[in-house]
């Protein structure tokens, strides 16, 4: 959408030094931007591609104003203005109110008139729908499940039962949400499963990515706090909390009844034991496992980078003999 | 459904100490019990909790029963009475039989007339429905495929091909039974597909958690045996064989052609290398990967703990130094 | 399909020795196949059940044959070319084309005529669909995207916007291409969402596991590039470049703005970081993970075998005494 220079300043909060009436339409590298395009340095990895760039503008830093050939946004942090401003020059498409004759709403539920309902969904019994919520094709709400508004499923999503989400989340295709928690008791007979009763809440401005799925509570609810951002193909067991702004990179996974605090960080791959508590402010480094309670902020770590493998064959050969080597060194003191 | 503990202690076979006619009506844990709540005391770690509780009963151990406040439910094994009384307390919702008129059946295929075959859903060619089974909205099952009695497909499940699925199945949102295994031979053109031709065998009373994927055999089938559970997000190969009652948590993965025991256990994001045979009651731990055979049982492990990032750097010197370490000594030594 | 052994060897260019007119109808392992079936011996370990196979002929290598009981199939790759053969014997079946009724088509999008739209799928708004190509049930096609000829959509797929595919792909249930990205800027009050802009470029003769998640660029787009192979949960993210022929195994995740060269292979449960470069032939060891750059082709491995459990907890403690080990060292050489 054509927008002024001007206008994003002004909707962004931003010093520009340039044209106020140069208009920008969509968004680019610094590399790749055109004389339409709005750009950004966040990280000083780029800043040698300042100098060449053609894009209209560039949202930076005021140190790096003078390196800037083009319009310049000026922020204290340019990653975040520039993701406002990208959010005006590119905005979502709107989707038109109203339920597709092919969606299936139960007679008991409740869809606000400003709602999109899309082909092939099912929305079930005493489930409500809220202002210009849209789901999107192929997703199935259950029953007894509670949804703000402005949220946004995008297509192929399982809402199962006893869901209550907030406002303004954006679910992306394959997320479930409120399926079984993994709950078996043993017997000399094999597993008796163990009935999953609570259900999920979702504050608001929660994003949950493709693939991703969040149990349900066994008793009681699994909960997923305000703000919170958790990337595809993770896993919440059932009775975890996930508090305020914490966020989840792929493939993360957190077993049942853990409390992970607010602004926590995880990185790909990584994971935690059930029933243990993260205090606020974690970090947890790529591929790395918390294995008890952590009540210290501050960036954990527990992974080797990779080896050329044979290289790697000795190391784990020399790694298996540190018994006899701290034998061979108790012999020398003697 | 409210039901009295009398009712609840002669179905499970669990002594009462307590008013037989009193009701409970829903479950609760031991802190948040109502008065018309069943709770239980599986684990000393919650022994403190007990004397405050407000439940109407609690099902718990003989030597927990004088701690008990409230009527007690005695039992050997409390966690999994509780499971049995907890699915008599709240029962599953039924599904009312029929074919709902937007799901498109195969004129091949065959429907108990008990089954429930939910909207949005493909039944397809020589596919059969046992009684009593529910298949839930959006899911939709290929080509001969038979399903037993009793089963439940939440929603969104994809059944490729060639499956055969007992009775009693449980299959939650997002799961995939029967997709080609991946199977590829290189070439110097390329890699050449290798055509998936097997199915897949699933047992009775099996639980498969939401968006696990269990591929069809390249040549004979894939066989997940009896009473297994698999919980979310797992990663069954092709021609692999689970054994009875194993349990896999979240985000487990068995290579192609693995052969797992009965009674193992396998904890969160772990996995096994193809073509390897890993005995009965095996117990991997979290994290743990297995590279070769295992046929002894007992309980494997292989991940490091993690530490503050700092600390875990200077350790990652330290290992890279071993070698070094291990030359000081032999010159010592010398 | 009844095939001849000498149609066999004349399309797949193998050498016969063996009656030109016997027919297989079927594949089969050397210890299962029937008199109708094709069999392969590709690797030495399955060398002892060649002869007292049953097959009616075998593909492999020259200096099997003598050892062949029955009808030998002779290449240099036998893998490759009972690929090609069991392709011939056990065809995919056809989809007839046409638009189911139940499928929703935007007006604005374009099929082939001779394309397979199956029940409940979406085509949306400016979206094309090659010749011959089938669209599974349930799979929903987002706006602008281009889908080439000859690919097939088995079910329940996400594609969701802006996603451009060639040639000859296959992609299995659940996969979900052109998601947004995970893009969040932290401020003061929360994390700011960054509008994920760019798309996915999906080459020619692709194939995507279950599950797997492909998300679309931030600027500019994801790439996978032709003849990559991907099997189920794995983890694509935004701006990632697979290079042609590529294979990784299930549960890898490559982060954000890697590129991953030609013919690499991952093995299960791999992993690299985001913004590293990975250069041609690298193979990564099954639960490795890339912290790097690599630019020297070849084999890398980082991981532990499983131990014991208690032996392993002996490990681990001798493992964090490496510190005081050196110094004692430190203090004998004194």
């Amino acid at each position: 959408m054509p927008i002024s220079l001007g206008e994003l300043a002004t909707s962004v909060g931003c010093e520009l030094i340039g044209d106020p009436d140069a208009i920008v339409n969509d968004v680019g590298s610094l590399q790749n931007a055109t004389s339409e395009s709005l750009s950004f340095l966040a990280s000083s990895a780029y800043l040698k591609q300042l100098p060449s760039t053609k894009a209209a503008a560039v949202v930076l830093r005021a140190e790096s104003v003078d390196a800037c050939p083009v319009a310049s946004l000026i922020s204290d942090n340019p990653y975040a203005s520039y993701a406002r401003m990208a959010a005006l020059v590119c905005p979502e498409p709107l989707f038109a109110p109203g339920v597709h004759p092919t969606a299936v709403v139960a007679d008991s539920a409740s869809v606000a008139q400003s709602a999109h309902i899309a082909a092939n969904t099912i929305i079930s019994e005493r489930t409500s729908i809220g202002e210009n919520t849209s789901v999107g094709p192929g997703t199935v709400i259950g029953p007894d499940c509670s949804i703000g508004d402005n949220c946004r499923f995008v297509a192929n999503i399982s809402i199962v039962k006893n869901v209550r989400i907030g406002s303004r989340g954006l679910f992306h295709p394959g997320v479930v949400i409120g399926a079984d928690g993994f709950g078996n008791a043993m017997t000399a007979d094999g597993w008796v499963k163990v009935p999953q009763l609570g259900g999920v809440q979702v504050g608001d401005d929660v994003e949950i990515g493709a693939n991703t799925t969040i149990d349900r509570g066994a008793i009681g609810d699994t909960v997923i706090e305000d703000g919170v951002r958790i990337d595809n193909l993770c896993m919440i067991a059932h009775n975890v909390r996930i508090g305020q702004h914490s966020a989840l990179a792929a493939m993360t996974g957190i077993a049942g009844s853990t409390i992970i605090g607010k602004r926590c960080m995880f990185a790909g791959q990584t994971g935690t034991v059930g029933h243990i508590t993260v205090c606020d402010d974690v970090v947890v480094a790529a591929k790395t496992f918390l294995s008890k309670d952590v009540s210290e902020p501050g960036t954990y770590a527990a992974s080797f980078p990779a080896d050329k493998a044979r290289s790697w064959a000795k190391q784990l050969a020399r790694f298996r003999r540190l018994g006899s080597l701290i034998e061979r060194v108790r012999k020398l003191e003697e």
